[in-house]
């Protein structure tokens, strides 16, 4: 099955990657530009046809790996 | 409004920490993945109500600084 998990820094962490992206879209004309947080997405490819346990399955990696939960939030998605 | 830009490696490109990733997590005892590949999201506000014109804008952003479209593809979502 297909999932992705999306890593992205939790509310009130800094977030010096996303700052600096967004100053430079703003130099580039972008004065739109409000805020940008920087995150991770995972494709995973994952063997199984149940979603539960597949959906739990990936919430433990990202718990183990994927994400740094000290100061990152995810989520997961099986398509 | 708020924006999601997802970028990802394209088809046919190798991603070497995709690669590592899905190796680790195989060690970790999750013998159930089969691959990950690994992108990035960026999380924007950007000013305006005009849904089309922001999610133009994006794109402009993607490929401007955001993507690197010779190996990367992207996508965008106006929330």
């Amino acid at each position: 099955m297909k999932v992705e998990v999306r890593v992205y820094p939790r509310e009130g962490i800094l977030d010096p990657q996303g700052k600096a992206i967004a100053a430079a879209l703003v130099r580039l004309g972008h004065g739109s530009v409000e805020g940008v947080r920087a995150g991770k997405i995972f494709f995973l490819d994952v063997a199984g046809d149940d979603r539960a346990k597949v959906e739990a399955e990936a919430r433990v990696m990202a718990e183990e790996l994927l994400a740094n939960t000290v100061i990152e939030g995810y989520d997961v998605r099986v398509l």
